[in-house]
């Protein structure tokens, strides 16, 4: 027998040769019984029951029960009395058949387990700072400090399977498809438009920056212009925001972009890599082609641009009931042009006037003036706004909404977009008390036509909706010049259950147009030509026609595992304010590398 | 007949409906004759022949004539008659078979052309600054500026398309063989051991940076640690060094790790990568497995760690010849440890004077004391050295090293490093003097055995070869703590004709060897703990032997498309000075952003 324990002439360390595996931890099965064979592992468990030591091992590919008998072989059995949680070992033996009624059927190897003639302890083990398990109870600083061992749960390993697997398909997909993927750089040109760049001192080119793009969007469109004619990319981008909750300084996108097509093209491609996503990574078929809705229909319906739409509590608009009633809030919100819409909220006639106080409370908070509300008895509708209404409106009212005895019915007044906005978080609320989103659901739809520009108050000045580099809809291009606020856009968003997966837009592909669209938006002439000269520069040398689209692959691969953070999908993910706790990034540098880059600490 | 021109009722603008294509400009065969289709593309070329205009339609799949006939459709013809070159349209019309003699062999749909019906110009274009083909006169500064036109030209098409291809072979190659991609992040803290890092301002975090990685080395070793086993990605790096011809402050690797292996493992993944690249890219058989050099072997024969052996003129040492001559600045040589070696250029004993004080000057210019060279000539060696050798010594040299009649020999004695690197340059030269490298010919071998360290006079410490994470052969462990110098490191490198294109070694495992190997390259316990403590902590935990490589992308993409320069397989790169000539990056930036992030230009 040739034995290795941790050699004390070399002061601990653990300099050694060892036995190689023959085998993965997951692979052995009833077939291989009677077989010598060597795995190396982690200690998962150990257990000692009467004298003889069972083991089990665990690498990547599953466990394996280790069994060392002293019967078998007395050195052996004594070392593998020294081990403990988590060290790392090479243990060579027979495959042997569990005795009857000692299987584990709920392991793939359970059948079978390995009579240890050899150990090689590789490496020790502190004992970790939580168990190595699907459940544990450690906060999360303490699992992003110590990732390592975060990163061994088994859930964690199958997270990162699933991203492993969605980067494969994906290319696969595009590859299979004459997609070409390009690199595009990582060092650029600083063109904030929205979010803050994340800028790099240039140390050869003193008083001058990089930036780290937010997305290749312009070197995409050059792709299109350069004649790649259908390009992807899986690409990390760049923003330097008050992080909420869901972002990451750093995240992930599967970049799209396609020549001498429109919407429907994009649709198809973005359609078929979703049905392979969820086909091959959870064998779920997606039906295709997708639910459309347009931006005024998704709000409209579900006071959202990225309705869940697993659950209805879908709204009528009651402007026509409601227009000429003596009710003068409601009246007068019609008559300046806003909007009176509700949902029934199912069995909820009997809600207590302390549970309706809540939901006020809830629409006030989001800027609503009040919130109507009717109980559908036995008896006819019941509300407070009947003197108002009176008793034939609110019948009216309450079978515009369709609703049943036994429901309640929301009403908000309010301009357009805030009666809607505020009605589709009511919605959301509704749908979570009553518990009516079944998560075994995917509802992926399209939302198009979304408006070219929003007017951003602050700033005083249109802004983009989707970015600058967004076509209008053709009958709208002369909307531009009137009234560009009401113009649509040529962009889209697909919806996986609520979350905005992917957006993109049919790009404009016209020096002109694309010189409008930035005097719209408040860049002069002179800072589009200092920023974007090169776009505007390369719109002269024949660009195509050309539309893209961009999946966010860090919510994909939580909504594809099922879990409710991205850090949980993010190998080394950083904290809400932009940390990360293992390696303690950002940290203070040298002051000779500040002085070779040019600048100083204010 | 349906027909759009450019609509000057939008301001000039491309915003139009247009016809789709049917199929690529790549596509069409004699077995389409007789289908009405339709392509989109730009103008290649435009000929005008007794009044019928024929036009070279191109897009990234190729070539088709297109046939203006005005006897076909006069309108038609006359708006071809405006096409200029790179023009983008949309053109619709019946599949021709060409006339007899007509047809183009060397282009793919040469059999065919396509007799016009309906055109439309989606955009015009101006004249590009050099034309869309192979050959250009264009400098490389035009050639980035205008990116976007250089990348339509055939042979970039191609080029980037090998990359792509690269790209694909490699992640379904270490998918098929159960590696996991993981991404690691861009966003990293500052470790800077060798080369410059590019440091970020964190505005979050005042006075704080984060570093873009020089590589992911001690992220992927974390995920060894984390159980992951086999780890690949194919990930951005960058290094802020002042740049050489064939650097770029940007590069990608394929990064790759694997758990409980030894060398022979990473030998034979990495063989079965460059086996598939060469027979998916090249249709070329690579014989495995490769040739091994250790590093010694490799500078004593070629004088170089990254020998190009389409060739030989390898070198013979003769030492043992010499040694004892009276020649004093040989004996000395030897005497003191060093060397006297050279090789036989074969045919040219008709070297003029003039020629070898050349080749004098060459390695003069190298460091070299001087170059003794003897003609082998049909009366015997001729040489100036003979009246301090000796005729005997000199015809020993001959014999040793295998001289025929013709041949000219060098030889260059110094200390060993010296001596070898001023032949390995020489060899170099004289093989491009003598035109001996076929570049057919594609020679891949391994180079292992690196030393550990090597002594850096500027800095007066021991720096490390590889890098601070390459762990010693087992053999020469006990060097460490007596002469370091002398230690061999379990690293390697994989060369394919003259360039390095991947290299890597067998990591420590194990905290204290670590830190014994940090405190050999003067990194204080304090500073290394600040740096690394986070893998040092690791280390705690179980970690178990790993070792792992990275291969060069940009280089293996310019040796696969058998380019001079990387810049060629790069969309888009930049110049010597790290400026990108298209977007003009790095630049200015708004005194608000610096302001927001704490910093100050000196």
């Amino acid at each position: 027998m040739q034995f290795f324990k941790l050699s004390s002439s070399l002061n601990g360390s653990t300099l050694i040769n060892f036995t190689k595996r023959t085998h993965t931890c997951g692979e052995l099965r009833g077939s291989d019984i009677g077989k010598t064979i060597t795995l190396t592992g982690w200690v998962d468990t150990r257990r000692d029951l009467g004298g003889v030591i069972f083991v089990d091992l665990r690498d990547r590919y599953g466990k394996t029960q280790v069994v060392f008998n002293p019967q078998t072989n007395q050195v052996v059995h004594d070392v593998a009395g020294s081990l403990r949680s988590e060290f790392v070992i090479s243990v060579t033996g027979k495959v042997e058949k569990r005795p009857d009624g000692t299987e584990n059927p709920s392991l793939a190897t359970g059948e079978i387990d390995i009579l240890a003639d050899k150990l090689e302890i590789l490496n020790k083990a502190d004992t970790p700072p939580f168990p190595i398990e699907d459940e544990i109870q450690a906060n999360e600083e303490v699992r992003l400090k110590y990732r390592y061992l975060d990163l061994r749960r088994p859930v964690m390993q199958r997270n990162m399977l699933i991203r492993h697997k969605l980067y494969q398909i994906t290319r696969n997909y595009f590859d299979s498809i004459n997609f070409i993927e390009v690199e595009t750089p990582i060092l650029m040109k600083s063109t904030p438009e929205g979010a803050r760049d994340y800028l790099v001192p240039s140390r050869v080119h003193h008083g001058k920056f990089y930036a780290l793009p937010q997305s290749p969007q312009t070197y995409k469109q050059i792709l299109m212009v350069a004649g790649m004619d259908r390009y992807f990319q899986i690409v990390k981008c760049f923003r330097d925001e008050d992080l909420r909750a869901d972002r990451q300084p750093e995240f992930t996108q599967i970049d799209i972009e396609m020549s001498f097509v429109d919407e429907e093209d994009i649709y198809t491609m973005a359609e078929g890599l979703v049905h392979r996503l969820f086909k091959e990574i959870k064998n779920i078929e997606i039906q295709l082609p997708l639910t459309r809705l347009s931006y005024k229909q998704a709000m409209e319906l579900y006071g959202s641009d990225k309705p869940d739409t697993r659950f209805g509590l879908s709204f009528t608009n009651i402007n026509e009931v409601v227009g000429n009633s003596e009710f003068k809030v409601f009246a007068d919100t019609v008559k300046k042009g806003g909007v009176v819409a509700g949902f029934t909220a199912p069995g909820c006639a009997n809600y207590t006037r302390n549970q309706l106080d809540v939901l006020t409370d809830f629409v006030k908070n989001l800027g609503a003036g009040g919130l109507v509300w009717m109980r559908v008895t036995e008896n006819g509708i019941e509300t407070p706004s009947e003197k108002f209404l009176g008793k034939e409106k609110v019948a009216a009212i309450g079978q515009a909404l369709q609703a049943a005895v036994g429901d309640m019915i929301f009403l908000i007044s309010d301009t357009w977009a805030k009666a809607y906005t505020i009605l589709g978080a009511l919605r959301l609320e509704m749908a979570r008390r009553l518990n009516l989103i079944d998560e075994t659901k995917n509802h992926l739809l399209w939302v198009t036509d979304f408006p070219m520009f929003e007017y951003d108050e602050t700033e005083k000045r249109h802004v983009a909706v989707h970015h600058p580099f967004t076509s209008s809809k053709i009958e709208d291009a002369a909307l531009l010049d009137t009234e560009p606020l009401k113009a649509r856009a040529r962009a889209y968003d697909l919806v996986l259950n609520g979350n905005e997966i992917a957006g993109g837009s049919i790009r404009i592909y016209d020096r002109t147009m694309q010189s409008k669209v930035f005097n719209l938006l408040g860049i002069s002439q002179e800072e589009a030509q200092k920023k974007f000269g090169f776009m505007l520069d390369a719109f002269r040398y024949g660009a195509p026609p050309h539309g893209g689209i961009a999946f966010g692959v860090d919510r994909i691969c939580m909504l594809l595992s099922g879990e409710k953070s991205i850090r949980d999908v993010i190998a080394f993910p950083k904290t809400a304010s932009g940390m990360s706790l293992m390696d303690d990034a950002p940290s203070e540098v040298d002051a000779m590398q500040l002085k070779e880059l040019h600048v100083r600490i204010v």
